[in-house]
């Protein structure tokens, strides 16, 4: 059946139900406070698509692996870690959104004070989920090793801080890849290197996933700027944006151009048909 | 030499600088973004008592081990865990509190934003320094998990909700312990039990170091209590508080009673000078 799967929509459809069914699971067994279950519930549980955490199992599959249900539970803690910063990331002091996936966002719904707290413990909790994975001891440890990096004070983090001092500023292309980098960049990274972790694969082969990695993350920022500016939101609020910053002509050339370099990453990863798709998601 | 320190002056003496100095060594590898690098500096370095990683080694010289570089790293990420905790306590959602330690709080230094985000920076870091610790590999997965779990949604994060949401209520004396246990005591047991872990001590000898732990958690808040109450803090707040519950005197009581608990706790360990000195903190 794995290795029938060649396109995201097929990955999707397979393995976003056990993706949920496992945050499900996870959510059954954290906090027994019952407004914090309710609130960490709220957020984990609204639908996203699940692509970090799809990316993990694709890059599996990629690699000729099965999915064990250790390699699932590992899979989704990237997501309690994206969760909790869309979280944070929507509080009055930081974006200050007030909808979230249709759905009023975490701190409307719950207070400000509950909303911090849900994302400390969704980021928390994520590690505990690595840990309790069953993984080989040396997968364990890079993964807590490498999901730290990606989402702490040198990467996700840092990339949040270069995000809020820029609003208003113009950033230079190569200033703005670096915040994406760290801001989304980093936590795509890990959920392709999560994959390669688990798949054992040589240093060579790690390398070609990671610059995959590399160009899906940043086509996703310039994709989302390309979204966000049709729909009318950062812009006003002066963010900084691909769109903004190139024009709308010109990032969609930019976007192309990335999700080619996309494209020939993999040329050197065999039987890649299954990442490759992933690149499908922003031509529509 | 370290044989011979037997109480919690001597230890802090000798141990404080080289947390201070394990802390800075870590600081130096964190964000290279200059403001993030500037707040991550200002919460961790700014003076506390260190007394969640001198726990994890007085447990480690208690059972007759030697502190190693490896085991020095691992200690102090629940320091860094614990700073997280009180930049996020003092945002204005939470207990809107300008000052911590003498100087501006976190928010009021860098302002909202940057505070929260050092805050999840904290967090996230003490992970990668558990997971780079080069200590044996299950040691680090246990700890990983012990922390993750401690700290999260099960434990201080539940504590903090918990709290959050009895403001102004009246808690029962069993509801005040078990919100205790988890906001400040989870933190104490996970500092007993990390000293443990490293080393590998018996099951039997771990169930008397978790009992002294748990006691000495909760002598640490009644203690605190008793100090808040004195210096007029928390009471006007509708904060619950053994001081506010049970009044001066039997709190005084219950102080002592509980120091004697965690002193019997010890007589199944073997030369544990060195822990029963640190329930003299709270005699003063």
């Amino acid at each position: 059946m794995d290795q029938k799967i060649t396109t995201l929509a097929a990955l999707t459809q397979h393995y976003r139900p056990q993706i949920e069914a496992e945050l499900t699971r996870i959510l059954d067994h954290e906090s027994t406070e019952q407004t914090l279950q309710q609130s960490l519930r709220y957020s984990l549980l609204a639908g996203g698509k699940r692509i970090r955490p799809l990316l993990t199992l694709a890059t599996l599959l990629t690699c000729d692996e099965t999915i064990t249900e250790e390699r699932l539970q590992a899979s989704v803690a990237v997501e309690m870690i994206h969760t909790y910063s869309l979280i944070h990331d929507d509080l009055p002091a930081m974006d200050d959104s007030d909808y979230r996936r249709g759905k009023l966002a975490s701190h409307k719904q719950f207070g400000e004070a509950q909303a911090i707290l849900t994302g400390d413990g969704l980021l928390t909790d994520a590690f505990s989920v690595l840990a309790t994975s069953g993984l080989p001891a040396n997968q364990i440890i890079e993964l807590v090793d490498r999901l730290a990096l990606a989402a702490g004070s040198r990467g996700m983090v840092a990339g949040q801080v270069i995000d809020m001092e820029a609003t208003g500023l113009q950033l230079s292309l190569v200033e703005l890849q670096d915040l994406d980098r760290k801001k989304t960049g980093a936590l795509f990274h890990y959920s392709v290197l999560a994959g390669a972790i688990m798949a054992n694969v040589t240093e060579n082969q790690r390398q070609h996933l990671a610059d995959f990695a590399g160009k899906f993350g940043l086509a996703f920022q310039i994709y989302d700027d390309l979204m966000d500016e049709q729909a009318g939101t950062d812009e006003d609020e002066g963010k900084n944006s691909y769109a903004h910053l190139l024009g709308r002509n010109q990032a969609q050339q930019v976007l192309q151009e990335t999700i080619a370099e996309g494209e020939s990453a993999l040329d050197a990863v065999p039987h890649a048909d299954l990442l490759r798709s992933f690149l499908t998601y922003f031509k529509g």
